[in-house]
């Protein structure tokens, strides 16, 4: 079963979570002086509405008509209830999913990417720089671009880049440029905190230029509520009050927030985050003020994090391999408000292909880790008797990562 | 604009064009005798369900239940109104499009895999075999069959097996195999008349096995209908009375069939077929008796062909290197109810661009000669200032269609 709501239940304002944080956020510090920056410091880097966003405590932020209008090309996207999954699992619990898949890049980054792009174009910018993990978000900024008429620059991190040449093209195809990163060391696979530095480099030596983060800020998760307010009214029109628990693959954290923040305010709906063994930031890291990228030009941000010169290793999962996690997310997890767990590789893709093999949808290999937490869920509930309803947001589809499953598939892929 | 069309006004019926048809259709001979065959000559092919279908004149044939549940996963699809497209082109003209890409395959093809699937399974069919060209409908039947619980295998055209190994992967994700065609020839690019004999020889050596086809027979072109089906009712809600013109891409002609048979009865409705100059069947094509493949083992159909010895050269739109039209879309040719454009291959990339970086979204390369025609005749409408309303059938993604893009944008395509 699908529940599409009409064009016109798209959410028209933003779920601002700032109030309802079990304890304040701790300012972000300036890198050098460390202390609490301003507005002004960021200016060379966002445009001053999106500076705006990071900081207000307003509970709801206006979405604006322009960027309405474009979101409508694919929200609201479908809640899908998994039947055929619960079925071959044969578990009593319920387990819907929000299809984030269905915009024109293929994931959640869309929702952010287009108001970037528009606040951008609004305050005179030309151009866009960026990074990108495994290209969902440098194509969904390209495809931003592309409708608004700004230029647009993606520094890919080089193991994505070669692994998965067919978002290299996607990117090209909306007529943005690519560039494999770390730029000045061609030996390195490279890391999302290294091709941040790369983009915040180009983007202080071109005119009129600025950059764009695809996860991890305030902001960026402010944009993604919508996945989580549409899905809320969804769940209702099913017939489910609440969800029992809500489950999304962490990396930065923005399809994460996206569905959960809305139900912050909720008790009792537990709220779980799910990391590769490889990158465990939420599950083994220490909490602490660190820079997001790794040459340290950023300001630093209190939160949990590797470090920000640790590189992960070359999982196919390139949108999950951060060092770091959103302030947000960190400040749920530290105070108990989500629990967060991490799976190796292989056990991720057993689950990938258990869901294809039902569901008949392939998904991207940072969405199999939802799905293998899911799985496990539903599974425990069998155990336990308990219809449970189980949330999770699909963050993307995998049509772009057939390489990983052709490893899988054929035995040439590991844990590492 | 999207028009998306609630869950239960998925249409419960096949529209059969038979009784609307401008001549009666040509009975298929036997390929040794040249007499009309009959039921028990299909019958170690197909199941005797489809083979009714194949032959019936009925005005509309119920679809099944369970066949309705899976169509559910994605149907009805949208409407959506090309807007941005028709400000790039300054046309007065109102552009619509059905967008068969949301589906798991990518494309229209799991209208009819789902119920050839489901009536194999019905008759004891345990393994089905198949061809394919770029892989949409080898992907399309392995998705289906993973569903119903049918073993699969896929014959691939060796030039789309090269060129797109991503929907090998696809395929072998949801568990069928896929060998290269021809079998027995591996300096060849390949034909889809080349795979069909590869399949048929295939399902004749194998127990319990039967065979699938993806386009050409009329059954599968009334599975097909439920697009032109849902658009009409979708045009309505849009405020329109009928379109001006439909246009499809053809091939074989399912796509193009799903999307204009159910308005054949509506006079006034001009009908366009566009098709590849490499491999221009209804364009440059005589009428005649021919096979369906390269080998002479399937029964002659009355059609245009250009031979069923034709090779066609390696154009990325491997959907549409057909030799053949389905005997439907050729009876509406030949009597001028249809009438056939064919478009070089640099040209509709050229159109596939201008839509990506307007409507956000990447076509394949087959859809992209749809589209080639759509900007052509909207065009033509700015010139003569004529509000003219165009529907056509967009009919798959190119999320796996990428490295002929990169060739593209890169010059490294050619016209051959």
């Amino acid at each position: 079963m699908r529940w599409v709501l009409p064009e016109d239940r798209i959410p028209t304002a933003w779920f601002n979570v700032t109030p309802h944080l079990p304890a304040p956020l701790q300012p972000p510090l300036h890198p050098v002086t460390r202390e609490p920056i301003g507005p002004d410091d960021l200016a060379p880097l966002f445009p001053m509405a999106l500076i705006g966003q990071e900081v207000t405590t307003d509970p709801w932020v206006d979405i604006p008509g322009e960027v309405l209008d474009v979101l409508r090309s694919w929200r609201p996207t479908p809640l899908v209830r998994a039947e055929r999954l619960e079925r071959a699992l044969g578990t009593p619990a319920r387990i819907y999913y929000k299809d984030e898949s269905v915009s024109p890049a293929g994931s959640h980054k869309p929702n952010t990417a287009v108001p970037q792009a528009f606040y951008n174009r609004g305050e005179g910018t030309a151009r866009l720089a960026t990074e990108t993990g495994a290209g969902q978000w440098g194509s969904a900024l390209a495809y931003s671009c592309a409708l608004f008429g700004l230029e647009c620059k993606v520094y890919m991190v080089r193991a994505s880049f070669e692994q998965k040449p067919y978002r290299r093209v996607m990117i090209e195809t909306w007529g943005a440029s690519v560039e494999p990163s770390p730029v000045d060391d061609p030996a390195s696979p490279g890391s999302l905190g290294a091709a941040i530095s790369d983009a915040v480099r180009d983007v202080v030596t071109h005119e009129r230029s600025h950059y764009a983060l695809g996860s991890v800020l305030n902001h960026v998760l402010l944009h993604q509520t919508v996945i989580g307010l549409e899905a809320k009214e969804q769940l209702q029109l099913a017939g489910e009050r609440l969800p029992d628990i809500i489950i999304g693959c962490c990396g930065g954290g923005s399809n994460l927030g996206g569905i959960s923040l809305p139900f912050v305010p909720d008790a009792g709906v537990e709220l779980l985050a799910v990391e590769p063994t490889a990158c465990p930031t939420l599950t083994k890291a220490p909490f602490d003020y660190d820079f997001g990228d790794t040459a340290g030009l950023t300001p630093l941000l209190a939160m949990y994090t590797l470090g920000h010169d640790f590189m992960p290793s070359s999982i196919h999962a390139g949108g999950l391999r951060y060092h770091g996690a959103a302030p947000i997310i960190s400040n749920l997890v530290q105070h108990g408000r989500m629990r967060a767990v991490a799976y190796p590789q292989l056990k991720v893709f057993d689950a990938a292909v258990q869901f294809a093999r039902t569901q008949g949808t392939i998904p991207a290999p940072e969405t199999a880790h939802a799905i293998r937490a899911v799985i496990d869920e539903a599974l425990a509930a069998k155990e336990s008797g308990e219809e449970k309803v189980i949330l999770f947001s699909y963050s993307g589809h995998g049509l772009l990562d057939l390489g990983a499953y052709d490893d899988y598939l054929h035995g040439r892929m590991t844990d590492a």
